[in-house]
């Protein structure tokens, strides 16, 4: 060992060169700086970051007032409103963990999440508030000892129906914005004494098994809203509307990137193509994320709903299922200029991100979709993303074809699930995170998924990824949405049954005909055996982010039975 | 305690969720994301990504076999070449720490600084062989024990006189290129155990007292590389002119910061106006940074070395001593973008911004140069920032006017001084690290510098800042750059002595008349007991960065001895 370190008595860590980790700081400073500028903006309420800043510590403190404190949790129940974005800040400032809440979830499964996290105090949206209150009965109801109730906070919002107000505080609830009033603008927050202490808790949306609750600390949630900033390119100041929940994985942190911004986050209630192309025109939005079925919907818009061509170039970053190429194409054409990532909640959203490399720009739009549909590169807070045989951990070869599942290492994964020591043992298995997901290394570097393990369908002996079908079937000019699950089939074990949604004008009474269009329009495009079976036309089951429940899907495609024989 | 925290033993790091901050990941990143996109380009030599990394893993392995291990340090004495650049990744991928010296320094200094950091390895510019052979023989000489030199490798630069390199060659000195491919290019560097480990160590340039070893962590340095892309909005591929040395506090952690960004590092060995224009009109310049001297020569450029109107607007990020407002509002005009910041090597470079505030759009220029002349706010990475009376370290009121030292907290402060407890006692007194700057905190919450403790001028009883008369001074005419100090004076004790150095075509045998001149602008500008009683014309003593040496100026004043009362 060297001098430098061998001279380690006088070189510790103390209060003035040392500070744990937190998100928190980035409020501070954003009041700090601007004062006066914009933070939240919903409907024709408006605050701006000394307003936000006080409202976050009148929080943290009436919540301290009321017995919450390290570790103790607190659920919010809400769409992306204001009081969502402030519980982001004032729930750990009060040293507690929030749990954001699925407002798509229903009562039996939020009365599982409210007793698995045993959150002391809850925030709802008016909305939601006979949702809370029918869990809470369900978690009384299963109590074996004497059931004792979490707080109730009731969420204003103008825009709702002034009845579901009413009823919720005659049975008792506090008006959130009361709540604040019984706490201090000036409580002394305390960043938390240990940058792994807990932030946030999330259940994960169960496009498979039963949720998981996914515990985030402040030290990644500081390190990806930063990251989020320096691998999109987001500059001070950015204007980022809300499509995407921030119940999702806290908004991919990006609740945390616009502190650190001093940015100005849109509030959406309700996700229609109309309103973001009106967030765009009257709200100055230079960024947003969305599942890629927003994506979807965006480009699908009627022209009267949109306002092309946009008056700045505004940034999408879309996550989740790769985006068929042909809507990443259909939304470059209209001036946005997509970014695509991938993530889960067990690494705080997205942590790898498709980096757009100049060369490409000569490239056909077809062939630029395509490369740009790809997980691709680690992200600047992620150390560590490999696709490996999970058997051995072994590195696929980096030839686009060797399939292995995708795992991550670094700091932008959590710290695990909450009381489930059997998940989290499978899940850190060998020292990686593991995905679940299967994919391929490009020669290039970049990763691809080709699909999650479940979704692969077994045909033949051969294997068939559900989303390189579904990405030929997004090319068929009928198809709105389409998934692929598999099928029983005497003859080939599975095949692949597409479930569809038609674009608005289609006659659906057309539909045997358009699927026979589809199945010939599919043989001309892929392998025989690719091609689906069954085709079977109607809207598609979504969880709360716009993820097609797969899940729900095969449920469906068990219920129409095995793929007789004769049929073929 | 609740329970996220309670259920901790289900929680802990692991490979899979933790790694220890280091800025040395961004270069693997980068050689994979960008292999073919410019690393480095140094006149017709030109680095790839993948070239840089393949380099710096040579040089890893290079000295690794040679010995070099965790806690080494290894001294470079290199102006801005490529080298000097894959010395900030190569250096730190052994396990060692890298010390960068000044190459402005004498022998004697850098004779000392070599002995107190023990470096085991020199690489050195073949410009400056010979300054590091008269430093070895002089820590040879002074050497009471048998002296054991480190190993001398010389760097080659084509735009070299050839004679020094052939020189060093026949003393015996490895060359650079030929001693990276000692080493193996696929070497498995490590992320350092633990992000508290030393990564650089620098020595303080000495403004006012003798060198100390100020080091820095990893932790510190990948947190400050984000922060400067985040606070600067620079983004992905920027490409940055290295005006400021690297050797000056690492290039402010550019280094690494442009590593993270996969921009391009443009070196520069002899900054001159005509340099930097050329820089920007042939290499695509989008950012540099440089101290209020550079900008000084940039705006008093004569018009056939310019290359005015900018192709692109260019950011600068100035610190050191405020610029001149004059200065400040100049650059503007020219279409310069100016950011101003502030910082120590005990703080990573720049760790305060004047973060530019939309609503100073509408301002008068002057106003705007005068707002944008503070020292301005935290960093994203800088978690406390204050002034204080140091005595009792009461935060100064936001009021302007009440002077107190500046102190920082958080991650972006040095671990101490090098083998200097006494040092680092005083500099971490009370939680904070001082700075020995005073200064004032605005109503807005803008800190700004009034003066180094020890470059107040205390006259009549009355405290006078130097910066400030040197503000007023810069807005005379005929005034290229100037420096305040005290002398002593027989009436007052003290009085300002203004050294000039008068801008080009001003007849310098007229200097009677224009010091005449000055102290009749200065006292329809400023308070009588501020203008200053003496003024001294010719060039000014300044530091490897640009820093003008009040310690030398004030060494002339006493010289001068004290101002007379006939004088009067």
């Amino acid at each position: 060992m060297g001098v430098v370190e061998r001279d380690i008595d006088d070189l510790l860590k103390n209060p003035a060169n040392y500070t744990a980790l937190t998100p928190l700081g980035f409020l501070e400073r954003a009041a700090l700086i601007h004062p006066t500028r914009k933070s939240v903006v919903h409907g024709s309420v408006a605050y701006t970051w000394q307003q936000t800043y006080r409202r976050c510590r009148q929080l943290a403190s009436a919540l301290t007032r009321r017995g919450v404190t390290f570790g103790s949790t607190v659920a919010v129940i809400a769409p992306n409103i204001p009081a969502m974005y402030e519980a982001h800040f004032g729930v750990p400032m009060s040293g507690a963990v929030l749990n954001a809440v699925n407002v798509r979830l229903n009562a039996q499964t939020i009365a599982f999440l409210l007793g698995h996290s045993q959150s002391a105090v809850i925030m709802v949206d008016q909305e939601f508030y006979t949702l809370a209150e029918e869990s809470l009965k369900i978690m009384s109801e299963n109590s074996k000892e004497k059931f004792n109730p979490p707080i109730l906070i009731v969420i204003a919002d103008e825009v709702c129906d002034p009845k579901s107000l009413q009823y919720a505080l005659q049975r008792g609830a506090v008006e959130y914005d009361k709540f604040l009033e019984s706490g201090d603008p000036d409580f002394e927050w305390k960043p938390p004494q240990d940058e792994w202490h807990s932030i946030t808790l999330g259940y994960t949306s169960g496009t498979t098994a039963s949720p998981k609750g996914v515990v985030l600390h402040h030290r990644g949630a500081y390190l990806m809203a930063l990251s989020n900033a320096v691998v999109w390119g987001m500059k001070e100041g950015a204007v980022y509307l809300w499509t995407l929940p921030m119940f999702h994985c806290n908004g991919w942190c990006f609740t945390w990137t616009l502190a650190a911004l001093c940015g100005t986050s849109i509030c959406l209630r309700q996700v229609t193509a109309k309103a973001v192309y009106s967030a765009i025109a009257n709200q100055e939005v230079t960024h947003f994320c969305a599942a890629p079925i927003v994506l979807n919907t965006i480009v699908n818009a009627p022209k009267n709903e949109t306002i092309l061509p946009l008056p700045r170039t505004v940034h999408v970053m879309t996550a989740g299922a790769a985006p068929p190429p042909s809507v990443l194409s259909a939304m470059s054409k209209q001036g946005f200029r997509v970014t695509h990532t991938y993530g889960l909640s067990e690494t705080f959203g997205p942590s790898t991100i498709c980096a757009w490399k100049p060369e490409w720009d000569r490239l056909p739009p077809e062939t630029q979709a395509r490369l740009n549909a790809r997980q691709g590169v680690r992200y600047t807070a992620l150390e560590g993303l490999e696709v490996v045989n999970p058997q051995n951990m072994t590195p696929v070869p980096s030839d686009g074809k060797t399939v292995g599942e995708i795992v991550f290492r670094g700091n932008a994964v959590m710290k695990g699930y909450l009381k489930n020591p059997k998940a989290n043992k499978e899940a850190f298995a060998n020292g990686w995170f593991h995905s679940g997901d299967l994919g391929v290394k490009h020669e290039d570097g970049y990763i691809e998924i080709k699909d999650r393990s479940k979704d692969i369908i077994i045909s033949g002996g051969e294997n068939i990824s559900s989303v390189e079908v579904e990405n030929i079937l997004y090319q068929h000019p009928a198809i709105f949405e389409v998934s692929v699950v598999a099928r029983a089939d005497e003859k080939w074990g599975e095949s692949p049954c597409a479930f569809v949604t038609l674009k608005p004008g289609i006659d659906e009474s057309s539909g045997s005909r358009v699927a026979e269009d589809i199945m010939r329009f599919s043989r001309s495009k892929m392998p025989a055996y690719w091609v689906p079976k069954s085709v079977v036309f109607g809207p598609l089951p979504k969880t709360a982010t716009g993820k097609i429940q797969k899940n729900l899907l095969r449920e469906k495609a068990k219920e129409l039975g095995p793929v007789k024989m004769s049929r073929l």
